[in-house]
């Protein structure tokens, strides 16, 4: 097999315009134009994920593999990898993205040791370093899969087995190693089975502890191997299990303070995560902003009626230019991105399916940007918030806030009032967002 | 009317053991059986809510008063005011509990300025005052109702208008200053609609900075005047806002540790709230207790097919036990207790199905504290969780957590090892759990 | 108070194209523009709520009123009606909405008999009447709340007491009357409590024989009186009740067919109760399609993320265009129309607040109204779709279908048969829908 | 490997009583103990699900393979197929269950055409067929799995694609000729793959009648064949798709009125597909009786906070005494039984969790099994139930539910009544109920 008999096209993607019948054409994805006074390439900072799009075969709890991909049949499991690579780096051509993102297992086959699973993780590295020395496409993050081999049945650093966390070290210190060598910008930890089935077993407290010293453990390496990229945590609530430990950016949060991680440690969101945990996207990513621990978002949607991770590719347009609007308040992305942690159906069997999906999707994305410049332009959700709240800036206002009164000079002064409320103006903010998307 | 006309019968309902027929007569709820060294009525120290049992008047969103309580007709609100209190204390004389809890407006009625309410509260304090000196009954909490007033609309502490926080704060000192003098024994804060409705109109960063204030003033005040229980504060994920602000005990801990709170304010949880928050009541026990902001408890249940607060009376005996069974395993309750923040159906419209649904809770709960001590005593469970991490307690693997050996090490002695997993027994454990329920 | 003090405004809101930035003029709803062979009002045939607009006060579970209507305040409810009237009937106007629809104690008191009920109906159907003489304003339907008033609490038809049930033939019966007066084009029948709090005490064969009786009797009488119009029920899942019996299409067509009422009953279809179902709202409105009884819509939105219904204007183009796109599809509404089933937010306190969330919701109607329009002239789902399934159309398929050959005789063929998968292309298809809206 | 090497013990576990602590002892489950009229073993007719127990290898959409069983790796897919009846075999004489049930594909692997697919079918039924002489295990029932196979991706007799229609008609007929030769009781059908993933390629109605072809079809098969147990459907709200078909109990019911297969299509009722639906067990089984269509039980109980199919063991025994208290009220099963569609956590990897997890819910359904029982007998339930409708029970209700009286009478009788509502009473039937379990 050849890359380019996988994909029937070898031209990358080009932006057309709006008026485009052609879905393997951007209609707003036009990569140069300028957005907030960067290139929309380098505000929206697309990645694609190796993992749904290059290793899940199709498969679900119900049934097996439909995508039927050549690179996952045969003897030789490296050699599998390597073509693998092949239609991997020529999909990120043809898509000029700007980024990819990998777990070690995705890249590359597990071995019968722990030794072999790195050696074989440093040749694909080897493989990727060469590609990207012609290629456009960089390193998004990097991270290690921690939960698909069964020692990793009751976790990794929160396992009960002692074991089994150093196992976890071992294949973290080389997933990091190979995120560094690959010049990745970010090292990312999702939770996998950090978190438990049922309680009856569980010593909730000891299992947190542990992960504390794990992701110690990560900070201190990532300095003294000068990767100068965050770690990132990817808050997650539930699935695979009952309770996962990073159960949203809440959550995370806490346990960043608890285990004093500010310093080091950043968030990747994720929509279908968010709203798993009963939040908006949005929700998320202004929490992650108001607390300083925004990093990266994995870009997919879930379905609001269903109870699993169904990582779809975004495609509402109002959603995305939402999050982009808190995202462009605070300047954009620093070393994070869009990673497309969004698979295609299991019925998406053609291969340009896969290029349809990302297209498509970067499209609604884009069309959220440009609606979120124009909304941050024109103040137009800005100024309401800014006059709502405005009686806080005034210096009495001010010292309450500030400390500089005591609880009973406030209740003293309160025995004259009588605020009366304000309308919230919901509908007219939600008909003004409408004028943008 | 007398109070004695409201309920039927006057003498407190008794034991009678288990093989009772009587719904007004416990069948385990034996109140000086020692329980784990302490008499069960100190174990389980249940508190009756006011507002369920005494203001509520049946009503729903889709329709209106079904109780039709005498109290709650009539010209004169004060007088009003002394009716319901005359029956409230009969109703926990009757159920010979040790403990009630209220909110300022369940008690007095709101006056047309904050120098009236706060005049109202006190009138009624006195009376309070008065009973309380011949009755059994203790002041589990009290606590002030930020929510229903429309001045509270958008929010008490989190209010865009600075007049709304320092109202709040004149009415917060009233309701601690009346807990004081009854000898409360907590004083507690639940969100109410601190929160929001839409994003669109809401600076949250702001808002939280606003909230993190409010609370610590109330923390200074409390220490002024030598208040010396606990605040707590009641997390609750939604409802009546799209999103509260102390959404679960995960989100609260963060709050604390950012607003530097932990040293006085601890949590007082609710089973209803948990679930809505996608949490097992038992997890949000474990989880304070893990972080150390336990409190108290709302005792309740909702209905987990139903996405909103249904505050239904407790009857899950086996829930209970685990609940517990944590809280046994740790002490049992400080300052905290049972409350019953739970409410007869609208359609349970007798006098006597507010009794009735108190007893059958309590001895619910009488059953779940018998069958926790068992499984405590038999070590049923914390045996089979000790064996599970006994690994940890090897020196080597205390290495690790305490920091003494760096990734890298753990990587090059992760080299040798191939962990293998261990069954979780999950459904031996839950076999057991069966045997004491 | 007269009509003109409480809107502002004298003037209907009017047509000003997409770039109007006034959120009380119409960017999208051009009443008279053709679409699909009808002006867009007569495609949309938008009806106000009298109850969310004029008779709720702003109250939830945990607060009171917010709005502070005058005509809500006062000692004579007969005046206070007439006063709402006015108020509505001026909204109709500026609203410039062909329909309207309301429930018997939205515009009219209870009374303390039933007759008194009813007096009161007809005082004020005769206002209506000669309002209706000069306005442009239609009823789009009328129906009686049977769930309030405490004697309801345990359901109207589905009540333990026959004399309930009595007293709701009456009422209804009143209802139907005044409906049919006004020239009501359709009416509905929404389950209010007609369902269960508790299965231990609830009989649900017998009460859905009483169910069925009751709409039998309905639809004879309809029929003597000469209503032409189709009796429409609402199908929700829960709330106020933890089970309604007309949980959502499905469950209401399987008692349609036993009760043998399929003739003359219909559908009226909320997309709150759609997803509180875990239906999308275009699945129910394409099962009502599919199952001949269509009849009507409630437009508004729910909240994914929150379990209960919040009736929320809906602004989302893209769902109602895939709405419409079925709807255009079968021919548009019969008697049917788009109520507004929607409530401003608590917080939208301000008169404008009405008109301007009307204006805006309308506004996101005819976008998604004009991009079925498109989708449809340019076969752009249905054009996939039929190639989907051309197989069908082959002889030896429709003989299948139509019962002519026996299970043996196709497992027979199918022995030679291999059936490739073809792709779903369902990333294609969300991107055409997003170059749509 | 012999079978006798796979678990530990050789003697079937046997009834030891309520104090025994031995997790491989009956505690409840007393076999010949008479209730209701039948041995306990006959009222609750248990059976093994092949699938979970014997062909799922621990696996779920995070990480693959975790038990690791001998027979699922080798090189002869039909001498693993033999080893795996040995294992199944002697687990059914372990457990002493009187049922198994099976999918054609859990007990014989698929071929590379449809004809190998049933040759192999009839070699594993041959097996069966000898093993059945001697052993004690009947089959509940079979079914075909339509789901598993990519050809099956789009659904089998909803497909597209009439070839899909007819390979899967095949295939039944091979399951149903199958499941008839070894005398199964009962013959399954669960929709799989019959429903959506998006309806933006569907044709919903063109789907259904498909699908009530197919079930036309089957039912004609089963006369012609004399296979004289009922078709049950299965229903399920939604997972692999994102809407299934046949949704709930009520959805199903509008089918088989609709499709004309009252009288020979049953169902099968699965707690955790219920939960998925919104309902409770209880209230699926209650409209089953009530509708006429009860057919069997899939037991196994959900996680009420996450949202998709755990299928875990079944250990609450209030919920299961109060659908059995139902059942009982009914007569009993039928030529239905308690299917364990029940699999053990993928961290129960010893052999052993087989068997616990099969004995402690066995017992907890036995517990349930008594306590319905008793409850019965007292009319604990059924008393106070009578009694709230007793009012419908007088000669002029009757006549209003029978149609002899008009809407137009029944309204006039209504002008003279004032009902008044009664307590539902539900905490003291909660309380009644915990006196039983």
């Amino acid at each position: 097999m050849s890359s380019s008999s996988f994909f029937d096209r070898t031209t990358p993607v080009a932006f057309e315009g709006p008026d485009s019948r052609d879905p393997l054409a951007f209609r707003f994805y036009d990569k140069d134009r300028a957005v907030m006074g960067r290139r929309m390439e380098d505000q929206l900072r697309f990645s694609v994920a190796y993992w749904h799009s290059f290793t899940w075969p199709g498969g679900d709890p119900f049934g097996g593999e439909t995508f039927n991909r050549p690179w996952m049949h045969g003897a030789d499991p490296l050699e599998l990898a390597r073509r693998k690579a092949e239609v991997a780096f020529e999909m990120f051509r043809l898509l000029d993205v700007p980024f990819f993102a990998f777990h070690d297992v995705d890249v590359a086959p597990e071995g019968e040791t722990l030794q072999q699973s790195i050696d074989n993780l440093k040749a694909i590295t080897d493989i990727f370093e060469r590609k990207m020395e012609s290629a456009k496409v960089r390193l998004l993050w990097g991270t290690a899969n921690l939960f698909s081999n069964r020692r990793y049945m009751a976790g990794a650093a929160t396992n009960p087995d002692p074991d089994v966390f150093a196992y976890a070290v071992g294949q973290v210190k080389a997933a990091i190693d190979a995120t560094h060598r690959l010049g990745g910008a970010n090292y990312v930890c999702w939770g996998g089975r950090e978190g438990y089935e049922t309680l009856l077993n569980t010593d909730m407290k000891r299992e947190l502890d542990q992960l504390g010293r794990f992701m110690a453990m990560l900070v201190d390496y990532k300095h003294k191997i000068g990767f100068s990229g965050p770690i990132l945590i990817e808050p997650k609530p539930k699935e695979p299990t009952k309770h996962q430990y990073d159960f949203d950016v809440a959550t995370v949060y806490a346990f960043l303070q608890r285990y004093d991680l500010l310093a080091d440690v950043k968030l990747n969101i994720e929509q279908n995560h968010a709203i798993l945990a009963g939040h908006s996207f949005e929700h998320e990513v202004k929490l992650a902003f108001a607390t300083g621990i925004f990093g990266s978002l994995d870009v997919n949607r879930g379905d609001d009626l269903l109870g699993w991770d169904t990582d779809q590719f975004a495609m509402d347009v109002k959603e995305m230019a939402l999050v982009f609007h808190e995202m462009l308040k605070n300047g954009g992305f620093s070393t994070g991105g869009l990673n497309f942690d969004a698979k295609i159906r299991r019925q998406s069997i053609d291969p340009d399916d896969l290029l349809i999906a990302h297209v498509a999707s970067m499209d609604a994305c884009a069309r959220g940007l440009l609606a979120a410049e124009a909304m941050l332009e024109d103040k137009a959700l800005t100024g309401p918030i800014e006059a709502r709240y405005a009686g806080w800036d005034k210096a009495e206002s001010k010292a309450m806030l500030a400390g500089e009164m005591t609880l009973e000079q406030i209740a003293e002064n309160a025995l004259s009032l009588n605020p009366q409320p304000k309308s919230g103006k919901q509908e007219m903010l939600e008909g003004i967002v409408n004028r943008y998307v």
